[in-house]
């Protein structure tokens, strides 16, 4: 069943875009993992918060993809510029109105 | 550039399914109007609790979206079925890992 993860991620000041380049380094690992999308954002609202919209295959493909060596060198790499301020969500999708999504 | 709006639906009582058919109907005015992906889901932790990603072309398609009379209709519907805790957040995409997703 697809699963979601949706978060925010609180940057230190001055180090938002430095974390979003982290995040949208290029990686043939996710999608080898079951990473259906990995969207990353931001909103001007909130200037020191990244957004991250992650589908995966099911949660297990998740939770195995942290367990990766450049997954785990990427988390190394974003800590420092990271506040501690997290939000977020998880579930698993049910449906969609647009069709075949589920 | 592309939208993301996600958010968390807090359903009445027992009234979760019925607000995920509401939100799964199949729709095809959603993808006209600019929608890329809407999944809908669920949380066992959250049994009381919907859970909706949508991304769109840009901002203003998912504005002008929330007047479409489908969906006006749909919000109608779903009115007396929302227990009024929600929650959420929206950001403009900047990029993805996997490549090509903004």
């Amino acid at each position: 069943m697809t699963f979601a993860n949706v978060g925010t991620l609180g940057a230190q000041p001055g180090s938002r875009d430095a974390l979003v380049a982290i995040l949208t380094r290029p990686s043939a690992d996710l999608a080898a993992a079951g990473c259906l999308r990995y969207d990353v954002g931001v909103s001007a609202e909130h200037p020191d918060t990244v957004f991250v919209v992650e589908l995966w295959v099911d949660a297990e493909s998740h939770h195995a993809s942290l367990g990766l060596p450049s997954v785990r060198a990427a988390i190394d790499e974003a800590m420092p510029l990271l506040s501690g301020d997290m939000g977020g969500f998880r579930f698993d999708v049910v449906g969609s109105p647009l069709g075949g999504a589920a």
